[in-house]
Order: structure tokens, then sequence, then C-alpha cells
């Protein structure tokens, strides 16, 4: 994921989607069997193009003439469906490619989901054998596609059986079937959405989810890609995909599931031990502008209002209800997340006191109270003076039980709005039971039941805006200057285990870092020279490659001052090295510049298996330790992440001044994130982790200094 | 809410929701009017008794003789409807009086919630109306009660109208009338659920939501009380109706709105400052049992387990789908709000492996694949198997689309299991249209369509049961030895103002407290010769009533040693505190000793108008200022409780020996909590607010100090 490495590029799957000719291998009439219903399906879902059952023991099936081999079609299909035994895959793979045939579904079960040696051996297997003959393969252990806009479905679901729905503008790309299918595609449908494509793609062993997603992203009807993923199988994809759309102005919002099961890993680095993974897939999708949600309803929820043409350009909302308990819920529950109701502008309160005689107080929300009732078209025309205020970025009208004419009005209102309006509707119509929130959404408006659900919609669609603002309109981030990128990579070659903290300052000076002044003392004279010039207390450290925790050896002294005391440390340090580990090779003490005042920082690199190196920083000691406070991002980055970074610390207001406490030098410290985010690419492949711990941050004006590093090279087999 | 206040008591309100003949004064036969409606709705629902129109300008209303005035009826009407301008309502409530009508329901809005002085005063001259003749009252501006048991509903709503519901065991209490009406009730009869009672009860001036929710908890048939609040009147009385709640073992689930409106409070003392009045009421509703959600739909979601006999009595919870995918939603999201998936016995494994030959792993969650399709009473089999381990509280199964057989096997198996079965169903029945969720809640059964609900669900009856078990077991809080409840009250009431340091902590030690060394000095040769007495490092302070924070006015001197470090502190000390506040008491400067090591503490009360004295904790300085890591709990409390306050701080680990830390002296914390929170449950009234800031906990086994100390005695009227 280094921003040196080639773009990635996504495969062309118009034919996977929109074959002209399927075939399946492992067809049958039995509806019992997996088999028997994928071609059923195919069938009635309406597809239009040539269908090549292929079964050896059959004549015919369905109607359809039954072949007994793929060698044996008449013309080559497209698209071949594959349902049998797992161990039967590989000889049908290697058919389809000696017939030429460019895709392939392997529907069965029985490869790496088993969790078996043998399991993994056959996924390995297969995606060998489809590579070799350059099939492009989904699955195995899937449960296939739908393609709402070409009416062809190579699935095995009772989902999409029943009334023909139209193409829509949300696709649905899950690892799962029924997760992906009943939670997000038909749950979507029966809230009033309708789809373009679906895929359930399981086990991931060739094509994976982020190039059906790039796929669906390219689409010219589709709007909005939702995703349930289990896995993100390629950091530098999913940047790219992410970055076609904010080019197309399309939205992707994600389940990722896995929280839970993201244990820490074995690290050497301090850093390493804090940076969970599913915390650096959270920070990835934030920064690559793909909101993360929490469940499957969630996704549809937030296409509701992502799909329309009307973007919500800020965090300002404005309510308005009959149901002042409902106007009370949601400012509670919006005002939770980040989401503001800011005073209406005085215009906007002439205008509603003129609409409303008699009404006390024009604030937002709006309580209209029962007294409008039966005020026709009231609701309407209070939204509609609500959606002119330039303080207000999105209108919430609530409703709960309403006339169909009150809800007709508004929704012809919405329609030609030019800022978004989401409609909570808790409840019905009254008057007209055929005019239900799922015939509003079907007619492209955005209705919620619950106030809870069009909170999180509207956070997601204002993160969403806010992401491609940024992307937008954010420089990228710059190499800064003063940095020698063929020496630290040099430096990292040649080591042969993880560097001491003399040599980790070093790395960490060809990328401009500011050091603390230090010399390395052989014996207790030198200790002595050197601390009589720094001429103030000091510290003395051991140093030694093999000792890479110093205050659990016990081999750090700190403030000592005189020559007697330095002296005295000099020794204490070298006698507690060689009692901690007797074998440990010792350089000599490193005798320091003790630095006071300001905060200590944690900041350090780790290298995530799918997203590459990552940059976290947090307020040291307890509050890393104990307080979890950490913010990460990828790397590199810019100033103005850095900055981000920081003040998205709970601890923030440390450095910031607060509570009477100095300013502290900000600024140094974004530069010094910076330097290491460029460090972390540049070195990606050879540095596996990173700690400054600490990273002293001194009152403005005054800078950082590194006061303690280590920098552990990736192992020879990871970098080769 | 002092231990020693009398017991509250709930009014009867029996002939209230059930009376045997309603007068509605403002009745019409115009359903545009409210007062239309309200008569309507009461016909239509099938109300049995006599139904009294009063209206003077009518002879008949809905077929019904119409009378002038509620002194021409032929009997004393039960309970009377007021539909007038709000100016009407005093005269209105008069006449009902002086005929002896015991109940009122005005449902006039113009009152309070105008926020107008006019609408007070007028809201309070009805409220004192009615106490004068003995009228018990709902309302103003509500919405009225349905009582669905005996068929009566004084309401203007259209959520009852059509076919007629069978009366439940859920009643529904709130203020606002849409949201409780529409969003909790109708919704929660759509999911399936039936209720008992309901009321939307506005303004609270004579009874209040926690009257009808007393009523509602008595009655036999209802076993869930769900609560939309917007305010809390009184926390006697919401503790006295929890403890009915768990002496009958019946659930309270409550939103409580008005999260973002807790504005801080003036306060003095930095206990109040950090102590918010929503956060007091987030203590209070979790130490009483009565489980806090967030939004309308998790009441009724809630209910669906909380009204079954079976109770989970564990956090232990086993999942099984044949959507893999559902299941790692469900174990994600469960995990993040602590509920545990923990491995099966290894009887539940073996059987699990009998029942399904070549299945790998018997994990929990147990995903069957799509092997298991097909596979006629698998699933419920597996359900039993879960239900059997002595490891799993409760089993939730996961539907996406099934077949009735399936569903109805399953179901019939969770109505006769011994433990709870919540099921997690987010598709539709395969072959039986009339099957559907609502269904199944409608026989009695939990079912959730999202798996966020029904973690949520799931959450809230873990919680509830720990609650209710916790009130059984626990013992209550007992006053500690050696307390002097007369000497503080005194020494409150003798009080002008705020105690200085050296009264704070006296009050303390009269509560048993342990109390830092010190004296007061009242020159320079005072302060050398107590401190030589010390024989080690002191703290010199400033002593004035007219000084409270020391620091701010640079009159403290830390760690001074010797003679003329001493002295030379006690002038600055002296000086400092003169050039801050010239005009100030100065009693002397208190020469301390110095406690060092261990970790500073904030230990306060403050005083909140609904729940009383309330008791703070959090680690001293940042912990509680920038992290606002503290725990909350009303006065008094037990010392089970204080060591729950520690455990639940995010900095417990601090105390709690982590990462090398020394272990400090967690229990003689606890004990000081316990004997701070008796002298705010005794001063209430005369003690408003009271700092320790810092107390210092020292290692385990040295006790804890209090360092410095604030105390302010309630303001005159206040204790008045």
């Amino acid at each position: 994921m280094s921003p040196t490495e080639a773009e990635p590029t996504f495969p062309d799957l118009r034919r996977f989607f929109a074959p002209q000719s399927v075939a399946y291998i492992g067809a049958t009439e039995d509806l019992a069997k997996f088999g028997g219903r994928c071609v059923r399906e195919l069938i009635d879902f309406g597809f239009a193009g040539e269908i090549y059952p292929v079964n050896p023991k059959r004549q015919e099936i369905f109607g359809l003439p039954c072949y007994a081999a793929i060698g044996d079609l008449p013309n080559i299909p497209d698209h071949v469906g594959i349902v049998l035994p797992a161990s039967a895959i590989p000889e049908a793979l290697a058919q389809c490619g000696r017939a030429g045939v460019p895709f392939a579904t392997v529907f069965s079960a029985g490869f790496a989901e088993t969790g078996t040696q043998e399991g993994r051996a056959l996924q390995a297997r297969i995606a060998a054998t489809a590579r070799e003959w350059g099939i492009r393969m989904m699955g195995p252990n899937c449960n296939g596609m739908v393609n709402f806009v070409d009416r062809v479905a190579m699935t095995s679901t009772a989902v999409i059986r029943g009334a023909r729905r139209a193409a829509g503008d949300v696709a649905v790309a899950s690892h799962s079937g029924g997760a992906g299918q009943v939670n997000v595609m038909w749950r979507a449908q029966q809230a009033g959405l309708e789809i373009s494509y679906q895929v359930s793609c399981g086990n991931d062993a060739d094509l994976d989810l982020l190039d059906y997603m790039a796929f669906m992203l390219e689409d010219q009807r589709t709007r909005v890609v939702l995703a349930l993923a289990e896995t993100i199988s390629n950091g530098a994809k999913l940047r790219a995909l992410a970055a076609r759309a904010a080019a197309l102005d399309k939205a992707i919002v994600m389940v990722k599931v896995g929280r839970s099961a993201a244990g820490s890993r074995a690290a050497a680095s301090h850093t390493g031990a804090v940076t969970g993974a599913d915390d650096v897939c959270s920070a990835a999708l934030e920064q690559l502008g793909i909101v993360r949600v929490d469940d499957c309803h969630e996704l549809y929820e937030a296409a509701m209002l992502l799909r329309r043409r009307q973007r919500i350009r800020g965090r300002r909302a404005a309510a308005t209800s009959i149901s002042g308990g409902n106007l009370v819920m949601v400012t509670d529950l919006g005002a939770r997340i980040g989401i503001e109701w800011p005073p209406y502008a005085a215009s906007t309160q002439q205008t509603l006191g003129a609409l409303l005689p008699g009404f006390s107080a024009a604030a937002n929300p709006t309580d209209l109270t029962a007294a409008a009732v039966g005020r026709a078209d009231v609701f309407t025309q209070v939204c509609r003076v609500l959606h002119d205020d330039p303080n207000i970025d999105v209108v919430l009208p609530v409703l709960t039980f309403a006339p169909a004419a009150d809800i007709r009005s508004l929704s012809a209102f919405a329609a030609s709005a030019a800022k978004p309006l989401a409609l909570l509707w808790t409840g019905k119509c009254l008057d007209d039971p055929t005019l239900t929130p799922e015939r509003l959404v079907s007619e492209g408006h955005a209705v919620f039941r619950d106030a809870q659900a069009a909170m999180k919609a509207l956070w997601v669609a204002m993160r969403h805006h806010e992401a491609w603002q940024k992307q937008a309109s954010a420089p990228p981030p710059r190499r800064p200057q003063g940095v020698d990128a063929d020496a630290a990579r040099r430096m990292l070659a040649a080591a042969d285990g993880p560097l001491d903290e003399q040599a980790s300052k070093q790395l960490l000076g060809l990328y401009g870092l500011p050091l603390t002044g230090e010399q390395l003392a052989r014996n207790a004279n030198d200790a002595l020279r050197i601390a009589r010039a720094m001429g103030a207390p000091v510290a003395l450290k051991i140093l030694s490659p093999d000792i890479l925790h110093k205050t659990e050896a016990g081999a750090i002294r700190l403030g000592v001052q005189g020559d007697d005391a330095v002296a005295a440390a000099f020794e204490e340090v070298m006698t507690a090295a060689r009692t901690w580990r007797p074998d440990a090779r010792i350089e000599g003490v490193l005798v320091q510049e003790m630095i006071n005042g300001g905060e200590e920082v944690l900041l350090g690199i780790s290298t995530d298996p799918v997203f590459g190196p990552v940059v976290t920083v947090g307020l040291g000691g307890i509050y890393v330790e104990v307080m979890k406070d950490v913010a990460l991002h990828l790397a590199p980055l810019a100033h103005a992440d850095a900055h981000a970074m920081l003040a998205s610390l709970r601890s923030y207001p440390l450095l910031n001044g607060a509570r009477g406490r100095a300013l502290l030098d900000i600024e140094a410290l974004a530069d010094c994130i910076v330097r290491v985010s460029w460090l972390a690419a540049d070195m990606h492949g050879v540095l596996a982790e990173l700690d400054i711990n600490p990273l002293r941050v001194l009152p403005r004006g005054q800078g950082v200094r590194v006061v303690d590093a280590l920098a552990i090279p990736a192992s020879r087999e990871v970098a080769a």
C-alpha cells in the first residue's frame, strides 16, 4: 500500500454479470438439491440467454437439452456455474478451461471455510487451476450473484422468487449468502428500495469482494454500494475502489464483521501491541471515505439518503412535528452522535411567526403541537421555511399518524427541494392504506421508521459528504524536506535484528526528527566528560541490541547530576544490564540530556497484513496503556491528517492548553507524525515496527524531542 | 431521598383507569375537534359504563343525552375528561370538585409547556384547585389513557381505531402523546405484543408518570412497564416504584429523554461541576434496576423477553443458524455490549457431533451451514442440545427464509423450554404467508428482526435479571461505625458559608475519614515549630473562608523542607492570599504533612434536585477533568456498591496494580466512599456540595488520607 506501488486494476466483469449464455455443471431437476434450485431460479428469474444444463446422466432438464460435458456444448458459455462435490471441482474447472470459458462460479462448500488443512489445500488447488486456464472464478462456498438489470440470477435462493422487482440504484456485495441476500437485499426491497446487482461471493479464492464492488460502482444506474464484508483482501485495492467512488460521486457503506475476533497480535513494540487489526480497519475505512456501520439494516437505511441527488452538505439539521415527544427523541439521539440543531436565522423565525400566529417560540426543533392538526398544508409550509434557512443542511419532518393529503403535500415538496428531506414516519397513513412508507421510498424518498435509524442514516450521509469533500479538496500527503530514504533503507537492510536506541534514533534522524542530545560512554570517564559538557542533569541508559526494554532491565537512570552520581549511575546501569542478561552484547551507556516539561507521547509504526504501514499516536504511559486512547492512520499522511489524529484523542486537551496548562507544540508534533508516516510508507517491507516512546512535546515554539526509540526491521522472509 | 424519609405511597387509581361512568366537559359531535374525537373514541372502543357529554349548547351528542353542567348529571362520574380552552379549566375543575368528582383528565394545552409565565401560573392554579377539592388530576396538555383490560379509552387518538386488540401483558406510560401512543404502543401491537394500559400524561401538574406506572405494576396481567419519560418527578417515588417492581418480579424499562439538554449546572465545587443531571439519572436508574434504553423500539423489543416467565439468568448465550454471516453479526454485536459466547460443555460437543456427522467444529456460535437445509427438525434438535448445556443461559436461533415445519418445530420447543429462546428472524416463512414474526410474538415468543435489536433486548433482559438478583441478595447499606451525625449537623447549621479546609476536614473526621496531620500556624514561628515536629517535608496552605481555591490564589506551597524554606513559604503564602483577595478573612496557614505515593482521587457529594445526594468518585486531576472518567451513585451506599463504582472507572487499573504499579488500598478507599455517602444521606438538606480533592490512596495496607476538602452547606432557603 506504499504510494510507490502500482495502482491496482479491477477485472472487467461485464460478461460475468451479464452473460449471453450460462452453463450449469451438476444441473438436476431435483429442487431439494442446490443444483436443481440454481437452474430453476435462473429460468424463473427471466434470463433471456442460452442455458446449458450439464449432467452426463440426463437428456433434458426443465425442458432444456442437457449435455454430458462442457466440451459438448454448441457454444462457449460466458459463465459456468458448478455444483459438484468439492473433490470434483478441479477437474470441472479444467474442463471449463479447455473449453475456453472465461467465468465460473463454484457454489460447492468443503474448502477453506472448513478450517481444515485439506479444505485449504483444495481451495488453493482450484485457485491455481483457474489461474492456469485464465478463468476468473467466484467462490467457492458461495451463493452467487443476482443481476436485476439484465435479469440474470446465478444463485440458489428463495429470496428472489415471487413478483418481479424492478432494477434499482442500490448494489449489495457480501461474503455471506443468508445475511447479504436476506438481511440486506430482501429487507431493502421490503423497505421500498430496489437493487441493481447482488453478490454472495463466499471464500474469494480468485475474484474477491472488492472486484464485484468495483463493477457495481462503475454501473451507471448504481448510486450506492452496500458491503457486508468478513475480510478485506487488499488495502491497496480498497484504496483504489474508494478513489473511484469519490471520482464517480457514489457512496460505499460497509458492515465489516469480525470486530470481536480481532484479537491482539504478538508484537515486539508497544505500538504493535496497542494497534488492533479491527482498529486499523476502522481507521482505514474512515480515511478512505467508506462509512462503517454496525448492522445490516443500517446499510440499506443509509442508502435511502445516499442514493439521492441532494447531498447533506453539513451537520446542521432542523426537525419539525406535531409530536413533541418525537422531536425530543430525535434531537437527543442526533446530538449524541454529532448532529447539530442550530437556532434558525432571524428571517426564518419571522416567517414561522407569521405562519403560526400565537406560536410562541420558533425554536429548533419546531414543535407544531396538536394545534396544527387539521390545518392543511401547514406542515409542508413549515418544512419549506426550514429548508430555506441558510443555517440548515437537512430537514427532518416527523410524522406519526397523518392524513394522505399532508403526506402527499410533503412528498411533493421533498421531490423538488434543493436540500434533502429525511422523513421520520413512526406510524401510518390515516385514510389511505396504500400510502405506506415503502411506497414513498419506492418513489425515491428517504423514509425512516425509528428515530435511531433516522439519526444513524443522517450521520452516515453527513460523514460521507465530509469524506468526499476532504478527498476532493485536501492536498495529497507530500514528502517532507530533509529525508534520506536511501540511507534509511540501507540501515534497515544491514540490520540483523532490532536496532538499538542509538541506531533507531539515527534512522529517525534520517527523516528529520529532532533527537535528544546524547553520546555513547564506554566507561565511567567518558560518562563524566559527556555529562560535564552537557552541564545539566542527564539520563544514563544501557545501549545493547539485546536489551530492548531498558526499564524492565533496570538499566536506566534519570536526572543524574554531579560527578559522583554520574560515575555511580554508569556502574549501576552496566551491572543491571549484565545481571539482566549476562550474554547481552553491550555497546556502552548512552549519556543523554534530560528533557523536562510538556507531555510524553507515544508515536509509532506497525504493519497491518492487509493495510500495510499504520501510524499510531497517543499520549504516553497511562493514556495509551490503560485508557486505550490512541489514534491510527494509514501511512503516509498529510499535516491536516496529523492534526485530525491529535484532535480525535480524548486526552487532546492535555496538549491544547486545557485547564491552565501550557499550550504545547502541536505543530512540531504534527510534523513528526508526518515524517514518521513517510518513514513507514517508504520502508514498507523492510521496517516492521517502530516505537518512539516517549516523544516529548514541549511548550509551543520549543518543539519536540525523540527521547527513546526502537525500530524493528521486517524479518528476512517478509522482506523478501 | 434520605433513608430516614417516610416511604412514598401511591394513590389508588383503580377508578381512574376503570371508571363506571365518564363525563366529558367540552363534548361535541365535531370530529375535527379534540372534544368530539375523545367522545367518539370512548364509544367506539367499547366502553360499557355510562357516558355523560357536558355541553350547554347541545341536547344530545352521538345519541347520548347531553348535560349543561357537571352538577346536572344523574350520578357523580368517576372520571371527568375536560376539553375546554385553558382559561376555562379552573372553573370546570371547581365544578367537578363541588360535584364530588374523584378523577379528572385535563387534555387542554396552554399551560407550563408554553414556557410562559402565564402558562406556568395557570398550571399552578389548576393544580391548587384540584388539591383544594381533592380531585386527582391527569394533565394538563395530555392525551389521556387507554385501558385494554376494561375497554376504556379516554383519549383522542386514531391509534386505537380499527380491529379490537386483546388486552396484553405490557403497559406503556409516557409524557408525550404521539411518541408514547404511536412509537411505543401501536408499534408494539404491530410487532405482535398486546397492551394492558397506556397513558400519555402530559404536564404532571398533579398525578405524575410514576403514579400511573405504580398502578400498572400492581395490575396482575401486566408483566412489563415501558416508560418514555421526559422528567422524573421525585427520586424517592422512583425508588419505591423500583422496589415494588422487584418485589413483584416485574420489569420496568425506560427511555429517559433530555440527555443533550442536560447542561452543566452552576456549582461551587469540583464535584458539582463534573456531575451532570443526566449522568445522575443514568446512575439512579441503573442502581434501582430500571434498565435505560435509547429509543422507543428498544422499549417494546425488550418487553418480548421480559414478559416471559423464563428469565435469562446470566450473560452466556449460544447462537445457531444455517446462515454463518448472521452468526458473525450477532456474536460481534453481542460481544461489544458484554454478551458472552462461551464454549460448550464436552457433552454438548459430543451430542452435536452425533447429531451432525461430519460436522467439524461444535463451536459457539454453531454454524449448521447450508448442509443442514432440508434436514427436517435438525435445527430444533440443535437448539435443544444448546439449551441443555449448563454453560448456556439463553439460546438464539437465527432464521432467514425457513419452511413452516422448521419454524413450528422450533416454536413448539421454545414454548416448553426451561430457559428462554430469543429468535432472530431476518426473513420470512417460505411456505406459509400467515406464519409471520408478529404471529409468533402474539403466541408469546420473543422474535427480533435485526441482530442489533436482538442483542440489545438480550442485554436488557440480562441487566434486568442482574439488578433483580442484586436487590434480592445484596444487604442494604449499613451505617458505618464511628459516625457523629449530630455534631456534623450542628457544624453545618452554624456555618454561614463554605467551610474552610480545616473545618471541612473536621466535618469529615466526624464521619471517620482519615485526615492528614496538620496544624494551624498564625505566624512564621508557629510554622517552624510545627514543621520541625513533623520532621519531614510539609505543605503550607492559606486557611481562609474567603479563598476556596487555594491553588488559583497561589496560596499553597508543597514539599517545603528546612527552617528557612518553611519561614519563606509562610510569608509567600500570606502575601499571595492578601494579593489575591485583600479583604479575605485569614485564619492563618495550615502546615500539613506531605503525603506521597499512590494516586489522587476526587471524592465528592453533590445534590440533585430530583434524586437528592449523589456521591461522585474519579481518579484525580486529568482523569476527572479531561477524560470525564467518574462514577456516580445515590447516597447512601454499601461497600459492594463502592467497589462496583471503582471497578466501573476506565482508570481503575491505576488503583488495581496494573502494568507493574503498586496495588493500592482499594478497601480503605471503598470505606471512605461509604462514609462519605452516609454523610451525604444524613446531611441532606443542610449540606449542598462537598469535595475531597485530593483523597490520596496509598499502597495496600497503608490506607488513604484526605489531603484537601471543601464543604458547602445548603443555602438557608434550600435548607428551610
